[in-house]
C-alpha cells in the first residue's frame, strides 16, 4: 500500500482545530505505563491545570478517557437515574443531544427551548420545572455559534446541580466555574485547548460528588470509580488504561495556554473571531447568531444566494487547504460554521481565509 | 513549572507496550477534520486492516473512541437489554469485569467459573443455561497469562451471539473471528497492537447486528449510529469526533504488522514468550499460569519466597529503566505479570531482563 500523501490543513471548522506545536511535539513522547509514578505525576499537573482553566477549586477534575461526547454521557450518567427529572436548555445539536443521553440514563427530560441562532432564557430553565435534580445547559453552541449565559442559573438553581457543556467554550471565552456554580462541566481537547481530540477534560463539584448515583449504568464512566485512580491522594487504582500520549500532549498545550495566559488567550480568541466576523460582513455575508450572545471561537454566517456552498468548501479545501464546517440539520446547506480556536486562532489564518473567499467569489 | 525529564522505558507490564515507532512517528501527523475525505480513506483502510487482523469479513469493524474497557462495554450494551441472559466465564479480573458491565446493562449474569491460573472448560459454558442471549469469555486474561479455548464455543453456541474479549490476543496469538464463529469481540491498540492507548478496535457479525438492542443505553457506544460514520459507503454521518490522532497512529501500526506478516509477528511473539518463561525458570520462578494453556504475551511467574517483590520492581524501574506488573486482587505481592507485547516482543528485551533480574536478585 502506498503512503498517504500527508495534506496539511488550516483547520476552521467546528473542531478540531490545528493543535498547538507543543501538543503536537509531546504526542511521541516516550511512552509510559499508566501505574508508572512519572505519568501520575504528568496526570496531577493536567488536572491542576484543568482547575485553572475551568477556574474550579474541584477536587476531581480530569479527562474523560474519550471524546467531548464522552464527557457528555459521563456527567448524565453519573447523576441521573430512572426518573430523575432533568430540565435542559436546546437552542441547537448539543443541546438536543444532551436530551437524547439524559434520556437514555432514564430521565425524565422537561425541554426548555430557543430558537436555533437566538440565546436561552435563562428564567425560563429556571421556572421550567420546580424541583429538578438536574439543570443542564450548553455554554457554547457548537451548531449555532450562540453563547448561553450560566451566571444566572447557578444563583437561581437552588436545590439543583447545574451541569454545563464547555466543549467550545473553555479557553476561548471565560469560564468560571465556582463563581458561576456549575456543579459538573465538561469539554473537549480538539477545540480552543488546542490539542488532538479524544480526550473530555470534566470537573465535579464536591456538591455534586455527594448526590452521585450509586453503580452508574456505565462501568467506564464510573466517576466514583475513577476518582480512586485519578485524584492526587487517592489509591491510583487500575481502573482502566488512561490514552497516556494525549495525556501527554493536554499536558503540554495546558503549559502553552498558561504560559501565554489565559487572559491572553483568551483575548486572542476574541480579537480573530472579531475580525473574521467583519471580514465575512464585507464579504456579504449575514451573520446568524443572536448580537451580543455570538461566540468569537465560532462563526456562524448565512451562505449569500447564488453561491454553492459545497462547491466553494470543497475549493477551500482542495485549493486553499483550508477546512470550514457546514450547516447541521435543517441549516446543511444554507450556513457555514467557521472556527476560530486553539493554535488556530491566530490573525493570519483570518487574513488567508478572507483573501482566499475575496478570490473564490469574485 | 520546569519541563518534566522523559524518562524511556522498557515497558513489559500488562500493557501498555512500547509501540512501535512508525506508530508514534504516525501521531504527529498533520491534524485532519473528522469529515475530511483524506481521513476517512485512512479510516477505511483502518478499518480494512482490522478486518485483517482478526481474520474477518464483518463490514462492521472499526475502532472504538476510548480504551479496551470501553470496547467491553460497546460490545454489553449494544447486545444486552434488562432480563436477559449473559453466560460470562471468569478465572481472572476482565472475566469478572463483564459480569459487572453485563449486570450494569441490566443482564441476567450466569458465571461460569475456573480457578485463576487455569482455563475454562468449554462445555461447563455451553451447558450453563438453556438459552442465554449472550456468551461472554476472556480470550488472553491479562490477570492471570491463560488463555481461554474459543473454536468450542463457537461451533456449539446455538442461538446464541459469541462475544469475546481479544484485547491481549490480537496480533499476539492466533485470533479467528469468523473461522470460530465468534460474533463479537473488541480488543486495545496498546497490546499486541503495538500503538498508543486510547483506542478499542472491535468487530460486529451480520448475525450480531439484526440482533443490536434498539438506542442502547450509551448514546456514546451505539453501534447503529457509529455505523452511519464508520462503514464505507454510509452516509459518514457526524456522530462523535473521532480520536484523529490515535487513529492515524493504528493505521501505521497495522501497516507495520502487516507489512512484517501477521504470521511472522504471531511468531516473534510465540518465541519471545518462549524464551522469557524458560529465563524466568531458569531463576527459580514458578509459571502460574496451566501449561497448554500460557500466552506468550503475558507471562504470569509466582515471585519466589524472600524477594521483595514491591523493591525488585522498583529497581528495576528506577535502575534498569523496565517495568513489569505486579498481580491484581489476591495475587497482589505474590504474582508478577510480564508482557512481551507489540514493538517490545523483541528477543533483546527478554535478554535484557533476564540480564537485570539475575543481578538484582544475585
Amino acid at each position: 500500500m502506498p503512503a498517504m500523501p500527508l495534506s496539511d490543513r488550516v483547520l476552521m471548522g467546528p473542531g478540531p482545530c490545528n493543535p498547538y506545536p507543543e501538543a503536537v511535539g509531546a504526542l511521541g513522547r516516550p511512552m509510559l505505563g499508566h501505574l508508572d509514578p512519572e505519568f501520575l505525576t504528568v496526570l496531577d499537573e493536567v488536572n491542576q491545570n484543568l482547575r485553572t482553566v475551568f477556574r474550579t477549586s474541584n477536587s476531581l477534575t480530569f479527562p474523560v478517557s474519550g471524546t467531548g461526547s464522552a464527557g457528555m454521557e459521563a456527567c448524565l450518567v453519573n447523576t441521573v437515574e430512572d426518573g430523575d427529572v432533568v430540565v435542559v436548555g436546546v437552542n441547537g445539536v448539543f443541546g438536543d443531544r444532551m436530551c437524547e443521553v439524559a434520556a437514555r440514563c432514564g430521565a425524565e427530560v422537561v425541554r426548555v427551548q430557543a430558537e436555533w441562532g437566538r440565546a436561552l432564557d435563562p428564567q425560563e430553565l429556571l421556572e421550567a420545572h420546580p424541583s429538578p435534580k438536574v439543570i443542564a445547559v450548553v455554554h457554547a453552541e457548537t451548531s449555532t455559534g450562540v453563547r448561553n449565559d450560566i451566571a444566572e442559573l447557578g444563583s437561581g438553581k437552588g436545590d439543583s446541580l447545574l451541569l454545563v457543556d464547555c466543549v467550545t467554550s473553555l479557553a476561548g471565552i471565560p469560564v468560571d466555574i465556582d463563581g458561576w456554580g456549575v456543579d459538573l462541566a465538561y469539554s473537549g481537547t480538539q477545540k480552543c485547548l488546542g490539542t488532538p481530540p479524544g480526550l473530555a477534560p470534566v470537573t465535579v463539584s464536591p456538591r455534586a460528588r455527594e448526590r452521585l448515583v450509586d453503580r452508574s449504568r456505565s462501568w467506564y464512566l464510573d466517576f466514583s470509580m475513577i476518582a480512586d485512580y485519578v485524584e492526587t491522594g487517592s489509591a491510583r487504582a487500575y481502573h482502566h488504561t488512561a490514552p497516556i500520549s494525549l495525556v501527554f500532549a493536554l499536558h503540554a498545550a495546558l503549559d502553552t495556554i498558561l504560559a501565554e495566559g489565559l487572559p491572553s488567550v483568551i483575548e486572542r480568541h476574541r480579537a480573530c473571531g472579531q475580525r473574521l466576523q467583519e471580514g465575512l460582513q464585507g464579504l456579504g455575508f449575514e451573520l446568524f447568531a443572536e448580537e451580543g450572545h455570538r461566540l468569537p471561537e465560532l462563526t456562524t454566517v448565512w451562505v449569500p444566494e447564488g453561491i454553492d456552498e459545497a462547491e466553494v468548501r470543497a475549493q477551500l479545501l482542495n485549493v486553499y487547504g483550508i477546512e470550514v464546517g457546514g450547516g447541521l440539520g435543517a441549516f446543511s446547506g444554507k450556513l457555514w460554521r467557521i472556527g476560530c480556536m486553539g493554535h488556530t486562532a491566530r490573525h493570519r489564518n483570518v487574513t488567508n481565509l478572507i483573501g482566499a473567499l475575496r478570490e473564490l467569489l469574485g
